[in-house]
């Protein structure tokens, strides 16, 4: 591809140092430019985190194998943490600007897993996401109630309480999952929630997506107004009944549609 | 922040290599570790820039001046590129699925600046959007018509019309930019488009959202399927009348309502 702008007016992939201006900028060393790893595949790696957590990648089955190293030392360096820390910072400013009625129908929606909680300990047994999802051995995970909150969801959960909302947890775990996931939410700090909504009989076999936006019309039909919602995946957020304002936060693991 | 699942149950920045595992993960040398730049400020500036592209910021005024020279590096290396390249990947596999009727009817949008064309050349001499906007300036640098294509918007825009799909450029410049935007377009390879909507005397005023969600209900209402719609700014995107799909590239320098 071209990248003299003068000669072929076509902007390539790294050529806008080029573009406009006789100042070349310098070479930047870029992330395992030192050997450490590839530069073209983290770069690439990059990029498809973005296109997910855009939903430009729309629906997608799982990690591609070739960024397993690259989501891990995503989770396991300063990145991930950053990343929640900054939503956290975006979605308590909107939440500051919201004038509380005091009649305890200001919501804010919370899903749980990868949101509240970090499975992390069981997707790192299984290939952060690059292996099918197995509901099987997940289940098992979940039953034994021990996944940790994340510290930036717990911060902001308790803030939103002290600000007078009223949250509520729309999660798509299944109804008898109930007691060890309100165990759970208890052990690693949550409490005060108004509701929490499971997947009830009614409920199998829906998207995730229209299981949230009915969960989340039949709230507005009982006069709740929902200001915000955080989750992990677009189906928490998008549909019917959206909140004034969603906040997405990060998992290049899995897709739930 | 405690960072040991087992004694405080909640997991803060960077501590996810520590959660329910006893394999502690060798340290990654992260970005500017090696003394170039700041691995705090770039690691902020990650956060800061996904939260844009996530539309979790929502309104945004300027760049944070400390980001500058992340942004600057963005622009400049190959993460940019990378990043526009796969989103057209993700962009041209959909197309693919869409079933085109062969009357005219089915319609991909395209925004125009920071979308088709690219501004970077004005953006560079004004700090990569960490000065306010000053229209003045930005439309004497519009008249000049010199804006390059993205090589990969280019290569989008082909092979959608290749496919069979009327592309309708959908933009807010204004009506009276109309001769050389379509001389700039055509300099840099675009043709063929069906329709160039620019902003009447009646949009004055309109918020870039509301403008656009109008001139697509329009277009529904003209008997148009909007199968796909490509923008920089979650204004082109949202809204009412909105595509089957939505392809939000990047831009972290500024933010238009």
């Amino acid at each position: 591809m071209h990248c003299d702008a003068v000669k072929s007016r076509v902007c390539g992939t790294g050529c806008h140092k080029n573009l406009a201006t006789s100042i070349r900028t310098s070479i930047i060393k870029l992330p395992g430019s030192d050997g450490s790893r590839s530069d073209a595949a983290d770069t690439y790696c990059e990029s498809w985190r973005l296109a997910v957590e855009t939903n430009n990648a729309g629906a997608w089955d799982v990690l591609p194998s070739s960024c397993v190293d690259s989501v891990a030392r995503y989770f396991n360096g300063d990145q991930y943490g950053s990343d929640y820390y900054v939503i956290v910072d975006y979605a308590l400013a909107f939440a500051k600007t919201v004038k509380i009625s005091g009649d305890g129908k200001d919501v804010w929606i919370f899903d749980i897993d990868e949101t509240l909680l970090t499975n992390i300990g069981y997707y790192r047994a299984h290939g952060y996401g690059s292996e099918p999802f197995d509901s099987k051995s997940f289940n098992e995970w979940v039953v034994q109630g021990t996944a940790p909150a994340f510290a930036a969801s717990l911060r902001m959960y308790n803030a939103l309480k002290k600000l007078g909302f009223t949250i509520i947890l729309l999660t798509g775990r299944d109804e008898d999952q109930r007691s060890f996931t309100e165990a759970n939410l208890r052990d690693v700090g949550y409490s005060g929630w108004e509701r929490l909504i499971l997947r009830g009989p009614d409920d199998q076999g829906k998207s995730a997506t229209n299981y949230k936006l009915e969960q989340r019309s039949k709230l507005i039909d009982q006069g709740f107004k929902i200001h915000g919602n955080t989750g992990d995946q677009w189906s928490d957020l998008l549909g019917f009944a959206v909140a004034d304002r969603s906040f997405k936060v990060p998992n290049p693991m899995h897709y739930i549609p």
